[in-house]
């Protein structure tokens, strides 16, 4: 490899300066704490207290623009972060830049200050001591705004008590204490109100005591800061791993990731309302799914491939669990003899995913409990799975009519979520064989009954989150399907003249991604899953 | 967990019915063994050999349409990839499934097909043995259209010469052979003639030989057969990889994944060329960068983040190496003291996907390399970083003269990358400080010279894939730049109002998927590196 051959002299560079380097970084080191002071100095001499009044003025104030401009040598090492504070750094200096959330002055010779980085706080107690931490620092920090960034140096401690207010079980007794980034004084929400559960509002309303309910709409215009709440934190976390753990179980089965495009022309397949614009001159649409392009990778040798991209759907859908744009996860899959070969995957996957969340994520989980209490999805090693048709008959029994070959509407899912966790004990399960007409018109019909469909739904606490189907792959066939269905055949031509060079029996699915997240967690409302949701009514942030 | 609870009834269920399913399982199968004779005799019946004539007439024909709408069992043990044929199947009887990439009659009494799965090739031998394989087996097979999918049953045979025509070392000599799917008997390109290299044609040339060259656009036309070529297919799975390791490398440093909307209100910031909609009323556009919402994030104490999703530009480019729509990988992390914190994610994690596709995707560079000869890519093993300033003094010390506070062009970008690569030995490096004039209005100022900017730009054998920057973070002073960038701050208030609720100092960076893969695999244009390419004049297929 070329870039082995080149390497000797790198690294003879690199050793020739070796020697340089540590002397160059306590040069270094000392240098920056001199222009810190300096500018501690300069900044504290602009505000109230000047030099002159405070000897130690040094050790506390505003940081002067110049200093966040890397001017200073990198090295991170200095830091820590708030979630290590442990007793195990008991006596020794740390420096840790978080956020002041909680400001409490004691005297005029104490103050408490939490402060929190990534979910994780500290309670940091600034104590005035004779040439080591003024009056006037006391003062500084008494006035600070609530979620400014603030750098703390100081020593660790370890109270007798357990520390209620902060997660971290130890203090840090401050020395040196700057703002990086002043917050406004008057927030528009605050972290505190937002983080706090219908619950604790009731009790309190029980008690007498009116706390502040933070509402939807107000959290979501202001999501900067709606975001910090534990709750939030973890939600955006499990988000994460959602995806992550989709793509690795995918990877570990031979699935490639593609990327497909959103700007298409014409409307895309389907018939749900399209986002138009205008492409240089041509009508075009965003994809409201990958299908036909996932369909033509399949058709383009990749056997199984798998996309994580957002999605666009038009509709005037107002309800809880509907968005403009949302985070599509879809699959597609060659099969062999079988759409239940797509539900296998369907199958394992999940039962990978929700495993693996209670297992890595209970942090995350207990965070987002603490503010909407829920209880863990029931789930089988090995999904449930129904027909249709004893859907139909269960709900049937539970004497709730429903139309044999029509679809299911919101509250029969519903009522079936709640029919199969009494008799089966499981929030998730697959729902196959639906009624032909129900189905997308590239949705394969059943070898032995033309009225229904190699077609499946899965349902979390008894709503949708999949779609998947085995899918019409001989041309002539679907042609004959999209006229059934009444669509215009000539306006869908490519999409059917992909399968006339050989196209192999395939089939697959697609996922909300916030629909999981939402159900797994018990949420109810899919805005709490997005992080800048797109509705009808919002397009802001 | 209510999951393991419920588990017990469900293992009971399985164990109860496990005693019958071996026998249902060998039951199956010969039931599927009889309906698939069934339904071959009955395609074969249709066709020009009747029953009559050809008493061996059930062991190949066309699939009818009812056989692959899921009607057998599930049972994909029964198959092999092509992929996994080897010596060590000799004289083992396998079923395969993919397309007949070339058929070759060599008499009435044989003929040769070589048939391909997910880029393998193996080459099965019909021959016409009394009472195993008839004449008309062989006729049919003679018949087959090129990428038609078939399924082929036969025994491993290995042969005493190596084989040229396909991957694997082995031979099935062929006992059933059924067509699931025919491609159309002449294909607008073929797949032979899209996997020729520019060498071979050249070759043939002076030979006096005209082979077929298949330009750009009418690959792109006909996307769906020329993803087929094994170039195609390893650009893809390289792709794939690229994003794999993107992913890996940064959870693994602590950052978490998010998706920012795509629809935003107004247009985007940045200069560049939005694609305009209407959304429910409101003028809306499509985001041509993240920038803001990855800002937010951080704001939002997520500390690290990336997204890897669309990126939109309306741009009249017509470039090798610009497209309207392609796919970003954007990171954004709070800083504690330098933008270096920033180019040295950009180091680790570029260094590391490097070695990572040298060494695990060396089948797939050796397929791209193939047909477009490429030097693997020279690197360092710490990235070399240059200030434009530096840039700007090699390339005068050249002879080339540039503006010191204006942007290179991609003249001057390449001319720099052949004087790094002479001077350093590497292809890829980091050129920083770039002049403030030429970047975002909310890139940070260098600290000493306000005329230089916190900024870098990443190249690959002289071409730029990554911009990245500290970020101003400071609100007042971020409205300050745009005033002074001509921008209308009250158009980017809700931009601005982001920083006011406490800002970490923070910077990130943003990278072309495409581009990555098109300069690391050395390609000379980046339709070639996006699945369905979109430019001013490309919105199909």
């Amino acid at each position: 490899m070329s870039s082995e051959a080149s390497q000797p002299e790198q690294q003879g560079d690199e050793s020739k300066s070796a020697s340089k380097k540590a002397a160059k970084k306590e040069a270094a080191k000392l240098e920056k704490e001199r222009r810190r002071q300096e500018a501690a100095a300069l900044a504290a001499s602009a505000s109230n207290f000047s030099i002159e009044e405070d000897p130690l003025a040094a050790n506390y104030g505003d940081v002067p623009l110049p200093e966040l401009q890397s001017k200073a040598p990198v090295d991170t090492g200095n830091w820590t972060e708030v979630g290590a504070l442990s007793e195990a750094l008991k006596d020794q200096r740390v420096l840790v830049r978080g956020r002041s959330q909680t400001i409490r002055s004691v005297s005029k010779n104490m103050a408490f200050l939490v402060v929190r980085e990534k979910g994780f706080t500290v309670q940091c107690v600034v104590t005035a001591i004779p040439d080591v931490v003024s009056r006037q620092m006391v003062k500084y920090v008494s006035g600070l705004s609530r979620e400014s960034i603030v750098d703390v140096e100081g020593i660790v401690s370890v109270p007798k008590d357990a520390i209620k207010g902060a997660t971290q079980q130890v203090e840090v007794q401050v020395r040196k204490l700057y703002c990086v980034n002043a917050a406004l004084p008057t927030l528009p929400i605050n972290v505190e109100d937002a983080a706090r559960s219908e619950v604790e509002i009731d009790k309190a309303l029980q008690a007498g005591e009116q706390l502040v309910r933070v509402n939807q709409d107000t959290r979501l215009n202001n999501r900067v800061i709606d975001m910090r709440t534990p709750a939030n934190q973890g939600i955006f976390r499990i988000q994460c791993q959602v995806g992550t753990i989709f793509r690795q179980f995918l990877l570990s089965e031979g699935f490639v990731e593609i990327h497909t495009p959103k700007l298409i022309a014409g409307s895309s397949e389907g018939g749900a309302a399209v986002f138009k614009l205008d492409y240089k001159g041509q009508p075009a649409c965003l994809a409201q799914s990958p299908q036909l392009h996932k369909q033509m990778a399949i058709c383009g040798d990749f056997g199984r491939v798998f996309e994580i991209g957002p999605v666009f759907r038009a509709e005037d859908s107002y309800t809880h669990r509907h968005l403009c744009e949302f985070t599509g996860l879809d699959v597609e899959m060659e099969i062999k003899e079988h759409y239940f070969e797509v539900m296998d995957i369907v199958d394992r996957l999940f039962v990978a995913m929700f495993d693996s969340l209670n297992k890595n994520c209970e942090k995350q989980l207990e965070a987002i409990r603490k503010q909407y209490p829920f209880e863990p999805l029931k789930y089988l090693r090995n999904t449930l799975r129904l027909t249709f048709e004893e859907g139909v008959q269960m709900l049937k029994d539970a004497g709730v009519e429903v139309d044999p070959l029509g679809d299911l509407n919101t509250e029969s899912e519903r009522k079936l979520g709640q029919l199969v966790l009494e008799k089966y004990g499981t929030e998730f399960y697959i729902l196959h064989r639906y009624p032909l007409v129900v189905r997308p018109f590239y949705t394969m019909p059943c070898y032995d009954n033309p009225a229904y469909s190699n077609s499946f739904d899965v349902f979390i606490r008894g709503e949708e989150i999949i779609s998947g189907a085995q899918r019409v792959h001989v041309p002539e066939f679907l042609a004959e399907r999209a006229q059934a269905c009444g669509i215009d055949v000539k306006t869908i031509s490519p999409y059917i003249d992909s399968f006339r060079y050989g196209a192999p029996p395939h089939g697959g699915f697609g996922v909300g991604l916030e629909r999981v997240v939402m159900l797994f967690c018990g949420l109810n409302n899919i805005r709490k899953t997005s992080l800048f949701p797109r509705d009808p009514l919002r397009l802001a942030p």
